[in-house]
């Protein structure tokens, strides 16, 4: 049995890495010592000028060229997937490959161009990559179990293997995107960082010694690495979040039911108390817009149950673009400022980095409040109960197809085996508590609209998205700043400001840290290690805010020089 | 104990009775051998012609009456509250009676107005009935429980005892509506009748014979006697659509998340499978309307976290206008008809009702197809198992609060005692197995474009809301018509269409049933008790459609002269 899962996951680890052409293999790895930044020019040296352009291109710039007829949906295509195929091998973040496929989307897309001088839609020519919960026809779909291996989701006689989609896959083909690789994600997906027993761990490109992030850890790492311009990702506990903000890139966690999740592969699907979401990743905030936005013009409401029936909606931006264009007191954006929830204080790179947006907001002549909420640590609990429901259940019998051990990091909450359930009465009672909780929230939201001055309740509340640059493996011990988001339900976007700078980010004198976990954190900080690391926040709204807050990352974005 | 709990019902029955004044006390209350139909001319009687006038005008006419000064909002308020007095006293409809808070509201109304020339609201002096699961403060709220008697849902000690109101009543007094009464329920709220041991038995105005429908029973009951113009009930089985159809009334289960729930007693609450809905009934459909826009000018997703942010979207019924007035052959409306749903046959009074509007909107030139979805009996089960996914805990927890015994009805969903909870791991399983119906549900309805010849897929579905005109007591067996709707999410909104007829209503010669459930429906059809009771159809649109089929209610209704 061993045995036996350790040939099926090498076997599908030399599976991957062999569906790159051999012209695209590198000869040698560095080690993070030799290289522990493998971002900008140490990529680049393996692509050609065209190569580079095209790649370091956002989503929105891709779009528009392939549109113009400047460039080949091919060439584009060819560009991103050898650029993937080296990302791949320099910090393990693919678990499909399937650029033939690809190329052949891309050939037909420009044989449309060609015959009716136009695109098919939006997103025409433009590559974008899937974490490895989509179902895209051709290749599996493993999620990092090695028991999922040659079947659909665990059941080898399905007859959707090798066939289904993922709804949102169909409506990405309709919008002309162009679909070539499925990015890693952690087994379970319940994890800040990204390993399983197939890839093994997905390193952070801007530094290898750090993880990506995760559960979207691939494409996280990807994307940094240019080998995306954007991708879509899945959020629970902030598994879109935490990868964005560890490779200093865009991304959006939209409230549930705007973007279609049908048909896609989950973990303890069928827990509805908090619903994982989709949602995009991508390299500038206008690109993580377009990659929303578009697929809104599907209409997924009438595709899938669960979406909301609400197409995109210009306003909503527009009002903020017309408020930062204003002058007058009440023209300014208002938002809340969460230095630190009461339970882990964020490390130095990430408390300078809320400062500088909150001075460059500040300096704009917006307004900027204290963030006082009910205490987060209630709801962050709450959120934390429906991930053990089922106490381990579902991802235990995942393992157990195979025999494949848990990692170390799954393993700290799912232990060795399953435990006991939680019973419908439990499971109400967390609900209740949530809903509570989402209440008080809601009016203490409301009632900021007496300190604002703007006339309206704070616009949205700036807060770390982890309290680390980039964890080290198997010290990402605090979910609480992505999680109290989750059990709110609201839309949050992610916002790249700075790196990690030994020589700035330090603790205060005489920092005391609160409880253990704040002290572990305190503890765990080490300047030298991080140094050059993302830098990041995130920026939250209240529900359905899809448009206003892509609005508000692009004006900070703007505002702090991204 | 048992001397206990009978003695705290009486006391409380007394106790609703004599808030009613001396002078709106009836002397003599005939049986239903004497009397059967308590509406029309016979409750007139008791009224002058003013109270008259003013009870059988619709809410938006009154709305108008009272913005013009025509009419105060004092005289409509006890006009209305006298006709509830004498409503309750013939068919038991009411748990609380607070006239003259009422009054005093009214007053306050009227002075507003005459100092300011203008109304608070669009709802300014129109009385409006409450399901009694709402919270209003200086009351109580009982939900048929003899334990929730002078307590907080159950507790005697909870600080919000007689001052919390819901949410929903705190947005009803900003629009200026009059609150004066709450409306009786069956105990548990699980039941298509109105029976607990504090009221007794809500009869069926119409034919006291029959029953008023549940669990917005006393808010049908009360609005058929015009007792009031309009109300708010909830639906989590067909408990808003039931009693409507039951009363000849109109009225809508919103999509969830429409309409806020926020802060309402409720049963199994935390059970979020299938989520009860709050909704109107009224006398028109364009009081329903006003009932369901007035609340989205409040902007209840600021104040329940659980509604969606969405207004009132005057183009979606604006659409359906425009359709309705235009002569092209895709300016048609297109229906799909449900004539059974393959378990249970309605009787015949429905299956006319049903065929006079397929007919009528034939005769308009609308298309009408007929509906041959996923066999709704799967997603019914899976429904009826999210009633009992805590075993009965809940309810028979507030059954024990005072050792009151279950009404008979009642105890055949949840039996003596409570029985095993369900899992984690089941509730998750059941979660999916809805979905998946959900989502083959929509692709049908999808497939549906190719056969309207209107360019679209269905704009409604035209169906039973029960089997039975109304049901006998003890005779209500079979919720399918409207449970799957609650698990489809979708919007669907009651149009009385006729009465049951016994000279017409005869089951086709050779009618055979198709299982027993159909058998026993056969069985107890009995044309001379239905006879002259109401018999209704639902019209079943999409996940939040409220505007659309609001305007199909009203057009539909205009069509076959309500």
């Amino acid at each position: 049995m061993v045995a036996d899962w350790k040939s099926r996951a090498k076997a599908k680890r030399d599976a991957i890495l062999n569906s790159i052409p051999t012209e695209w293999r590198l000869s040698n790895i560095p080690s993070p010592e030799e290289q522990k930044d493998v971002t900008g020019p140490y990529i680049q040296q393996f692509l050609t000028k065209p190569e580079i352009e095209i790649t370091e291109t956002d989503a929105v710039g891709i779009a528009e060229k392939v549109a113009a007829g400047s460039w080949t949906a091919v060439d584009v295509t060819k560009a991103f997937c050898h650029r993937a195929a080296l990302a791949h091998q320099l910090v393990n973040c693919l678990h499909e490959v399937f650029f033939d496929a690809a190329i052949a989307s891309a050939k037909a897309l420009d044989e449309f161009y060609a015959q009716h001088k136009k695109t098919i839609g939006p997103l025409h020519g433009v590559p974008v990559s899937l974490k490895d919960q989509f179902h895209v026809k051709g290749v599996e779909t493993t999620m990092g179990y090695v028991g999922w291996i040659g079947t659909f989701e665990g059941i080898r006689e399905d007859p959707r293997r090798g066939k289904f989609e993922s709804e949102m896959v169909r409506e990405l083909r309709n919008l002309g995107a162009v679909l070539y690789c499925k990015t890693s994600v952690p087994h379970t997906l319940m994890s800040g960082e990204t390993v399983n027993n197939i890839i093994g761990y997905t390193w952070n490109p801007k530094n290898r010694y750090l993880c990506s992030g995760g559960s979207s850890g691939g494409e996280g790492a990807l994307i940094s690495l240019r080998g995306s311009p954007g991708g879509y990702g899945t959020d629970i506990g902030g598994s879109i979040r935490i990868p964005a903000a560890f490779n200093g890139l865009f991304g959006i966690r939209p409230t549930s039911g705007r973007l279609p999740y049908e048909g896609m592969a989950n973990s303890m699907d069928g827990q509805n108390s908090v619903l994982s979401v989709v949602g995009p990743l991508a390299t500038s905030a206008r690109a993580v817009r377009l990659l929303t936005q578009t697929l809104l013009s599907q209409e997924p409401w009438l595709h899938d149950p669960l979406v909301v029936d609400m197409p995109w909606r210009d306003a909503e931006e527009q009002a903020v673009r017309e408020i930062v264009k204003s002058a007058s007191s009440r023209g300014q954006l208002a938002f809340g400022v969460l230095n630190s929830d009461g339970v882990v204080m964020p490390q130095p790179p990430i408390q300078r980095a809320i400062a500088t947006v909150v001075e460059a907001l500040g300096n704009a002549g917006h307004k900027v409040i204290e963030w006082k909420p009910p205490a987060h640590q209630r709801l962050v609990d709450i959120v934390g109960k429906t991930w053990i429901y089922d106490g381990g259940k579902d991802v235990h019998d995942a393992f157990a197809l195979s025999g494949e051990p848990l990692s170390t990091q799954i393993k700290l909450s799912y232990g060795d085996k399953p435990i006991e359930e939680y019973k419908a009465s439990q499971i109400s009672a967390n609900n209740i508590a949530k809903r509570r909780f989402q209440k008080e929230y809601l009016d203490y939201w409301n009632s900021t609209a007496q300190e604002t001055g703007t006339g309206r309740a704070v616009d949205g509340i700036i807060m770390a998205v982890s309290p680390y640059p980039a964890a080290r493996p198997e010290k990402y011990n605090y979910y609480g700043y992505t999680s109290v988001v989750n059990g709110l339900d609201y839309t949050s976007v992610v916002v790249p400001v700075t790196t990690a700078d030994k020589s700035k980010d330090r603790y205060i004198d005489g920092f005391t840290p609160i409880n253990d976990l704040d002290k572990k954190t305190f503890d765990d900080y080490d300047a030298d290690l991080y140094d050059g690391a993302y830098a990041s926040v995130q920026i939250v709204g209240r529900r359905y805010t899809e448009e206003k807050m892509l609005a508000i990352a692009e004006y900070v974005g703007g505002l702090i020089g991204k």
